[in-house]
């Protein structure tokens, strides 16, 4: 099958799309609250499952939710190409962060369709379960599942703030699905995703040519003091853990801030004190903290930097601080195959790029660890994401929508 | 009626109520979780009354749930002489806080019945409700409304941290009263209480001659910030609140050290993050914090110096920071007639003692703007205080409740 660069997606037909999903968990603010498994997710579930059966597809869900919508390809033996993301969104999300990728995968299969053009692989659009972590935690635990990365019993014994496993919520919105579906039916992986950081809004330029992630530090400290009476326990004789989460909170910001010309972020995003009461000194503090660089071995130096400020922050706020676990992701590059599809498209159709590493979490690292993998990033308006006010439009994502169209053609029709 | 000097409470007795009120609520670590108005509270509720009417009082208790146990006088035109304090504690607090005073005062009902002795005036014995504010804010309500400082409909406003209204928690405990009791029906107020601060403990000293309370203020800070990905929002595009936070934590902290040997406190005790959800930068917190000291004048000083340092803790986190609500209490010097019979008491029975101002809130601090008051404080071991290792011996509170014996029993015989 000989190269289609005069291929074009209906824009206006995605874009529409995306706004009856921005209808689906709209909170005041114009932005999304659908977190993993709610009743707004299901119901954003089957309408894609609607969507993708009226555009023909085979749709299978796996035990963990995850939706995979196969357009069928010519050649039998063929493994699909996997084009997604995620539909779920943090509580107080924009209407873009995954969803985008996933619609834009839609897309490919309508235009395919609607040219009556055949593939030889399969292309199989994939919404993968509880990206966000909003929920369940960890985040991007539908993916992980999937690659084996993580047990599905881990997955299913995960609670949400009421006390709900993520195996029960899973039965609830009847999502627990009975297909087995596994990482060796697949070829490779390409998703859409807008930046959700600043760099090609600044630049103005059309396409983010994802080369590999960002390496992740995630870790949680522990602060214990001693907690008494706020008013007669004595300056000197205090063990404020409010006061040593304060040294610690500003020694992280600190190391962000120490390589920031070079990307790092550093950032304490949680926080939780005991007894957290009127009248009484705080004994216990846990923060959930993050740093990332797209340097695997700075950001190794960051954490390390970290620790050994640890004995000084301990000394100054008289609190005892732990680092209770730590986990890690990213650090790696993409697949040079699918990375050149992608610049090869955007160059074809004359776009402006960038080459960028991902600083966010996708579900894209996980797969990257099995399969050929690549991503493509939109502008994003301000850089502005895991906000309501999050934003682009249609003329900041047709570009992108493009280069995947193309990218995911010439994958599934290669020999 | 002549003076009795050489009239003694039985402290064994009420060291035994003591430990019987140390089983109801008692935690893993031997102190007591009684919040107000739990089942654990109506348990000691239940005990408390049955222990006043086995001693011959008469119990009433008002809409508020405070309970009023009197021991009738020898004239029927005589005010009461009030002796109580609380029997609810903290989340993780002690065994003696509050209970101590509520106790001590129906050891002195029963010492006066055992040696057969009336008084001119009646005694009784009060148990106020919600002391703590560790289940409804603010504190003390049970005395505020007692006095007419908050309205009984506000007080039964309050919401605990499941949206229990404290109306609702007084129905379903059966301690929402019917009796009419106000404060014009009492002649003066006598409270008992440990010091919850280690100035006797540590000065060997035997009763505390408390002549009045540190000056207080209370208030609630906000920090705005703006959320977005902790991964791709570069530092300097960052507002993230718990930054902010941390700089008023500090600052609050460093404004308790400055005046400290003048006997300033200043705590960060509460704090509150918003969406605090991994991945997502904090736009949000609320922290509660409070400052105290012996002179009015200084807290004074103390609140203006915060405030005025909040443009540049705002321009170094790039957050907006506000008061949010703030409140006062204390500053204010006690009935210098109950506080001599105290001294005067003390004295008579060779106790070493020193004057002190309470640090902490009391109801007693509410009642003073109506009734002569004075309080008396028993050390407390290491000034541990909302604590479950809050300690005091027999022999610490021995002195303070033959003291609270002579001044009740002097006030009650004047003419």
């Amino acid at each position: 099958m000989s190269r289609q660069t005069n291929l074009r997606p209906n824009i206006d037909r995605l874009w529409s799309s995306l706004m009856r999903s921005a209808e689906i968990g709209k909170t005041p603010k114009g932005g999304l609250k659908r977190l993993a498994l709610s009743e707004e997710d299901a119901v954003m579930r089957r309408q894609f499952i609607d969507w993708c059966e009226e555009a023909g597809c085979t749709v299978r869900v796996d035990p963990l939710g995850n939706i995979f919508a196969e357009r069928a390809g010519t050649d039998p033996d063929a493994k699909s190409v996997l084009v997604g993301s995620h539909l779920d969104t943090q509580v107080r999300g924009g209407r873009f962060d995954g969803i985008l990728g996933v619609l834009a995968g839609l897309e490919v299969v309508r235009t395919l369709n609607e040219h009556n053009l055949a593939t030889r692989r399969p292309v199989t659009i994939v919404n993968w379960t509880n990206e966000e972590g909003a929920r369940f935690e960890p985040p991007m635990i539908g993916s992980a599942v999937f690659t084996g990365q993580k047990a599905l019993e881990f997955a299913y014994s995960r609670l949400d703030r009421d006390g709900i496993s993520l195996g029960d919520a899973l039965e609830k919105v009847a999502f627990k699905g009975g297909d087995h579906v596994s990482v060796d039916q697949f070829d490779s992986l390409f998703e859409l995703h807008i930046e959700q950081g600043p760099r090609l809004d600044d630049a103005k330029l059309q396409v983010g040519v994802v080369t590999g992630a960002f390496g992740v530090r995630g870790f949680v400290v522990e602060v214990f003091g001693e907690t008494g009476h706020v008013g007669p326990t004595p300056m000197p004789a205090r063990r404020n853990a409010l006061v040593g989460a304060a040294h610690v909170t500003l020694a992280i910001d600190a190391i962000g801030w120490s390589h920031h010309e070079t990307g790092s972020k550093s950032t304490t995003m949680r926080i939780r004190a005991e007894p957290n009461l009127l009248g009484a000194l705080p004994d216990y503090v846990e923060m959930t903290c993050d740093m990332r660089h797209p340097d695997e071995a700075v950001v190794i130096e960051m954490l390390e930097a970290f620790k050994a400020q640890i004995p000084q922050l301990e000394e100054r706020s008289r609190c005892r601080i732990v680092i209770k676990e730590a986990w890690s992701y990213g650090g790696m590059r993409y697949d040079p195959d699918c990375v050149g599809l992608v610049r090869d498209a955007a160059q074809r159709l004359g776009y402006t790029t960038m080459d960028l590493l991902t600083e966010a979490g996708h579900d894209a690292m996980h797969v990257a660890e099995f399969l050929p993998t690549a991503m493509i990033f939109t502008p994003c308006e301000g850089g502005l994401s895991h906000n309501e006010a999050e934003n682009v439009t249609i003329a900041d994502i047709e570009p992108g929508v493009n280069v995947l169209l193309q990218a995911v053609v010439e994958r599934a029709n290669q020999i």
